[in-house]
């Protein structure tokens, strides 16, 4: 298959699109963000790797994030984590507080903000917030064989002043009795974790243990990676998890920094990136970007 | 593969399994339904067809027969369909009422009922619900290459008879100008479509044309079957889909009469039936066989 | 008091006004009244009456009707009404289906669409619609002392035609075992109930049984005559009514043909009319009169 | 009227009363208050009180703050106040989050949490807590004409502790820019509001100044009083509300600590305290004893 050409072809198409959605606002770091840039990479499972692209940019990981500590979380609790949070589509937007009244404080998945926040208060677990960042940040290089990745901490700090929804969730979650940690401590590492700074290129390395294939040095066991990849199929892009399994038919999950991480079972991690984000709070030009490298691929999970 | 001891395997573990759901209760034909049975088959891509445990005997597909109807609308009406009903999980229970009063009236996906109501309108078009009936009948078996299939007229008399619910959702589908026929009309071809009788081995059989292999014959183009498919893996088992994503790991569609077809693209078409449902209104004992299924296989769309 | 010169100056100020809010627009019926017309009237305890404006003109009272079906049933069946329908304002639109989902299909309160069919289901208990609605007619018509009231045949019919939303409603009471009719019957009644029309001038002359004073013919207990006021001061404006208490301090229910019948307990019964309706359907220069009346007579029930 | 007979007979049969509620349970120090305490005084707009039971002993007035404190922001902003907080009914518990997110972090009212913490940033407006609690406190007891009238710190501080829900709202008004100060500062300070301590006879001596009675020293305007009882009415029992008015058809304010405060608009001023508590959150045999009160004298509001 060329890669290359299918790649270039689609960083031509994306550069003629007018529509390219509206950067992240509510804090500057991420308001101020240019939406011409448009990068993408592929890492195959034979260890080839494709980019194109502002694909060596760095961009704000946000809600990626999630995977990583998704990750660390089921390897440090196991199942008992399903005790505090569901595995079920929330049907609402990723900031929601509404299933958190009528569901007892337990968030219906992981990838929610609710459910990350859990998620994190769940691997801090009465550590040091340094300490529990240091891990999430030694997992994410070992994944992408890549020390060069870091927090931006102008970023974290503006999350901070902020992140009064995300206090609203914690405290909410905290009167329900789903909270080890004050909202304070887990939602400071949470948004340094959120603040994770990665190129399309180091993002495309570090979903590899999420390809599952046996070329590959395995960070998860392959059932766990299965679970990861349908959580992300059911639940990676919030409310708009449908259309984009729909349209694309592979596992993603997106951040509110323009990122997406695909994963091609067996096959392949992307990586795509493009600042302006639809009205889910997805990037729009990454769907469109992954939709098309689907279409010309042939990958799909679903036949 | 050894199918054969596969599925006895899980034939025996099911029979030993004393926690069994409840059969649905609103009408007497289904409540009265013995919920100690339980079949299961599975047509293979390269023709052979395997089959254990109450595999011949019929029952009532309800909900499953929402994943023909969907085939028959996209092949009428192609992406035109999309207008009138979205294809986002749901988050909430089959009959659920609440999301069209804030969405204008269209249903979440075309799996939940409201939106099954929709895709069975947009098919009705003004016809007559006999001819309209025909065609569905006319599909199914040719999916199933099998002429003994036939609609249960009592169990259709007595969801008319205790159709209020639909009633309700079709009233309010018509208030927001989503409705063509009148709800009488509608409701009344939707309670006889699921009123359709199969046994395990034909449901199996009719699910071969989503498997998506160039052995089998196709009715529907490729990207069609892997739409319906991510349709069916992430809206399939309504508020319930999060989790079968997570433990099976692959595309099903449930009924209230017990039964789940489970799609293995490019491998094979899987039907299981037990009539004892799980609080969200799925096969119980269904959706533990599939999972130990694909388990014993390590089939997954995941990895 | 000069109830002359404050209606006359009322009705003054009324006529300068030009934000006069939207027809009710959906039955041909109602969107095309003028919305250019006001009217209002006032009964007083010691037997006087006053009236300006289109005071003679009928209008259809719609909702207002609510009030006088609340008052049969309560007399057929006394607290016993209370098991079918709460009395607790909804904070929801008058034809949402919301709470009903969630409360098992027990309404919020009589004055709420859902509630005021299970109202007139219960009036109706198995009864000819015919017959009901000569009951209803005939409470009307003792109240106002005035036999010449009538339903416009007309608006109850494009009510029928237009009746979706209240269909589902009924539908879904009736799945929750909340409906003792079938819906086409009681909505038929309901209609045809709301389709009464009647003259400012006949409306509060009706409304004199709510006073409560010694110098009226009572045709209710004092007890009753309270509990209906209390229920029209929390819920007879709908998502409205905690702002007509503010404003106005006086119990009232609207219709959205864009009449309010208003009590005074103990000294008096309004009917304002004019059809503009606000955000919440019921009416803007209506709601700004009563305002104005209670302002210039000093009349409130809050002190 | 004989008031001493009436309330000695109202006591009597409370004590009687074997089904008294459940004090409220989040914090330690309400939830080990005696349920078999009762006490109730009326305060009329001659000068004369009456009291009866437990009326001298001090109780956690919580929730009843919220009037004082709204009649303090009225007092100070005006119909300003409006643009930032509601007046209908929410048809919702006290303490839901459920309507901000849709509704742009506009509480619904003042007496529910969201709207009472609203009211208390209002008079904050950056000044120091123990400043503005000073304020709260002289109006207090200017109202009762009494000085000793404290806030139990011992609660204030329990509240902190346990008071994720409150900081939770705090911080989502915030996220929606409807507060002024920091969540720590206005919740500290609602919480010490809440924590004041007053006895029956001290409250319904504070309460005179809603009476509007032209013998009691007036406070604030007559329109204003209306206002504020309208808003008791409506909302003064949370999802209670609509059964008090249909009860017992008088302005209250009930408080979880047990405490209702009830106006007979011109005429009386009544305090109850029982702590155990109906499902609303609204005392139990405290509703009941001025219900019983309501029908003895024949006061209402309603006719």
């Amino acid at each position: 298959m060329d890669f290359e050409g299918i790649l270039q072809q689609i960083a031509t198409d994306m550069q003629a699109e007018t529509e390219r959605g509206t950067a992240a606002g509510y804090i500057p770091e991420l308001a101020s963000v240019d939406t011409n840039q448009f990068g993408m990479a592929v890492a195959l499972a034979d260890g080839r790797s494709f980019a194109v692209g502002d694909s060596h940019r760095r961009f704000s990981i946000q809600s990626v994030s999630k995977v990583f500590t998704l990750a660390l979380a089921l390897g440090r609790l196991g199942e008992d984590l399903w005790r505090r949070v569901g595995r079920e589509p929330s049907g609402l937007p990723f900031n929601s507080i509404l299933q958190l009244e009528h569901e007892h404080g337990i968030p219906r998945n992981p990838f929610i903000n609710a459910g990350a926040l859990v998620v994190t208060d769940a691997i801090l677990a009465g550590n040091a917030p340094r300490e529990v960042l240091g891990e999430i940040l030694r997992f994410v290089r070992a994944a992408a064989g890549d020390d060069d990745i870091h927090i931006d901490d102008a970023v974290a700090r503006s999350e901070t002043e902020h992140g009064d929804r995300n206090m609203a969730l914690s405290h909410f979650l905290a009167a329900h009795g789903n909270f080890e940690n004050s909202p304070e401590l887990t939602c400071g590492t949470y948004f340094h974790q959120c603040a994770i700074e990665m190129t399309p290129h180091q993002l495309a390395m570090a979903g590899r243990f999420l390809v599952g294939s046996p070329d590959l040095p395995s960070m998860i066991s392959r059932d766990r990676v299965r679970r990861i990849n349908a959580l992300m199929l059911t639940c990676g892009h919030y409310d708009g998890s449908g259309d984009f399994a729909y349209r694309v038919g592979l596992p993603g999950k997106s951040g509110v920094g323009g990122g997406i991480l695909v994963i091609v079972p067996g096959r392949a991690s992307i990586a795509v990136w493009s600042p302006g984000l639809n009205r889910h709070g997805n990037s729009k030009l990454g769907t469109l970007a992954v939709e098309r490298f689907a279409q010309a691929t042939g990958w799909s999970v679903f036949g």
